[in-house]
């Protein structure tokens, strides 16, 4: 085991926290002494305790002397918690190995700067990529003021989501619809726009994984607050959050009363909401991660506006023809050098469909692994 | 060096001859003795010599006691050339890897029992997959009567070929250009259908590849015969053969003075060609193997029919949106289930694009690699 080695175990520790620690980012810790773990921890669900404080607790007197391998820089602000940075020095810690520096103005090289006051031999950047990519939604707040934005669309080889008659079950297969299940679970929220929940009456919640991971919040942008008080997701609303993006003139007491959160969001034209701005609320309000499932239109806006961070697009092996239902609405683009560009990062099988992610070129994640 | 090793060098030859050895099959044929490889060939351009005929006269008196290596069974009718099983029973050869049985009826398995009865040991079936999937062409001209159909499409993430505007230079980055000039190199012949032919005046010629191969035969499928004797196509027929095919009843003096071959094959409806007639009269003209570069009607139409062997989908990272141009056109089923089923073979990248191969999955190569 050399240092890579335990930066990848922290690193996977960390990303078994995505869309379970908002506001917080996950963070995997590991400890190392002699060759030999002495315990690990990553951010808990909720974002509290952290990863530090709770190996350190595991490690107990035999942290003295250790070598920590940490995916973020620790803390350096009294939050609901000490400082990591203070905890890391008073348990003796001799090294530590930062992957990438916390971008957060309340850290931002101090959680390092304290540590190395206190004699302790600190060195970043150690996979500091991948740790980019898993801290992608985080780093994502920081930099854009909104959270990162993925969208998942799962169509036929010609890109389509459903038949003219609007059959769309089923285009891809059961592992696919558990991957889609796998997606919500490691993002803090699931969005959608008011026409998919008109027409399909989704309940966006998480089956299929054998587990029920925490639940992603569901959020609906309506700018008319069109979302039905019978629908699946007004009638959950109290056994699984739901956000309603909504115009700054509409009301709905019922709603409300059923459990949903009203979020009035500036519009950008009448009936349509400013999605910058919309982002920018839900970041406030801690989101992280965003899985965007449609529909077309919304898609369409969102990657107009370059406000999508990553694009998973599934595949299956069925072609509908000219006819069908488009993956994404219109782009307002009138010639080819505007339209957005995407870097090709992975394909992969997903049973007998395929899998593949793309990304902005000029993303914050920009020529990073999906790892 | 095993029996393996040697088949996959005779298979390698063999590839090398797609799209250059129609009416013929493409055949490798290694000989060796004591571990040593005596001679290699594969079916000249043109489709004579055959391989053995070449490897042994390269071999000449060593041959007698080699193992021959042959990527399909060797021919046992008088052809143009005599039998290649008795060329090899004259040379004394001593073993025999067939990886495929010929399954034209002159020969199906009379070359193996010609030479097992002169005393040869003959063993088939190594590498026959492989095999197969060299020989597509040939064993869907005897098993389906037609050539294999291969199309290309090249397209967004979100499956279009141009804007609205009708711009589509260029989604695809030069590795991808480059890589459809290959397919056109592996094809006896290039498709396309006369709305295509009109609305691009294209080449259909070899460039990129920094050798010029034989250049394939180049098809417009147009029913009033809609070609300008001023288009690319026409201008060039003495250069490059051109082929096209029409309803019974067109006529035109002009591209026939021109050089081009016009086909008369029947329609299915008055102004639309008989697609499987059609591709039945090629066939019956010797292809084996046709490249389909669209348009979105044709392919559509083809795939239809069921008279697409495999997909080559080139994805580029952009997208256009729902008002771009679909790569397929209208295609006639009302229900999910009756859409066309796809198996996905291999995904690689071009460049910054990325290269999908899909068949369908009742094929004849229903499960077999594209190597």
């Amino acid at each position: 085991m050399d240092h890579a080695d335990w930066m990848h175990h922290a690193l996977a520790l960390a990303r078994q926290g995505l869309g379970r620690t908002w506001p917080n980012p996950t963070v995997g810790c590991v400890l190392v002494k002699d060759g030999r773990m002495l315990a690990s921890a990553r951010t808990a669900d909720g974002g509290r305790p952290h990863a530090e404080p709770q190996a350190l607790a595991d490690a107990g007197a035999e942290a003295r002397g250790a070598t920590a391998y940490i995916t973020l820089e620790p803390c350096a602000h009294h939050g609901h918690t000490p400082p990591c940075a203070d905890a890391l020095v008073a348990a003796g810690i001799k090294r530590a190995h930062v992957a990438l520096r916390d971008p957060d103005p309340r850290t931002a090289g101090a959680g390092i700067a304290r540590m190395q006051a206190a004699g302790i031999e600190v060195q970043t950047g150690l996979l500091a990529r991948q740790a980019a990519t898993v801290n992608a939604g985080f780093l994502t707040r920081i930099h854009r003021r909104r959270p990162f934005v993925t969208l998942k669309l799962a169509t036929t080889v010609d890109g389509r989501i459903a038949m003219a008659s609007g059959e769309s079950r089923w285009i891809t297969g059961p592992m696919a619809r558990i991957y889609a299940h796998h997606l919500r679970a490691t993002h803090d929220a699931v969005l959608i726009g008011a026409g998919t929940a008109l027409a399909d009456d989704p309940r966006l919640d998480i089956r299929h994984l054998g587990h029920v991971p925490p639940l992603p919040v569901r959020i609906v942008l309506s700018s008319k607050l069109a979302l039905p008080a019978d629908s699946h997701l007004a009638r959950t609303a109290r056994q699984q959050p739901l956000w309603c993006l909504c115009g700054p003139r509409a009301e709905s007491a019922e709603l409300a009363a059923l459990g949903a959160e009203i979020i009035p969001v500036p519009e950008a034209v009448p009936g349509k909401l400013n999605l910058t701005d919309a982002l920018e609320a839900l970041a406030e309000k801690g989101l992280t991660r965003i899985l965007c499932e449609g529909g077309g239109q919304l898609a369409a806006a969102l990657l107009a506006e370059g406000l999508i961070d990553e694009i998973v697009w599934i595949t299956a092996g069925k072609a509908i023809g000219g006819t069908g239902l488009p993956a994404l609405g219109a782009l307002p683009f009138a010639r080819l050098e505007e339209a957005p560009d995407l870097e090709h990062i992975e394909t992969r099988p997903l049973g007998s469909d395929i899998m593949s992610v793309w990304r902005p070129r000029n993303g914050l994640l920009a020529h990073m692994s999906t790892a």
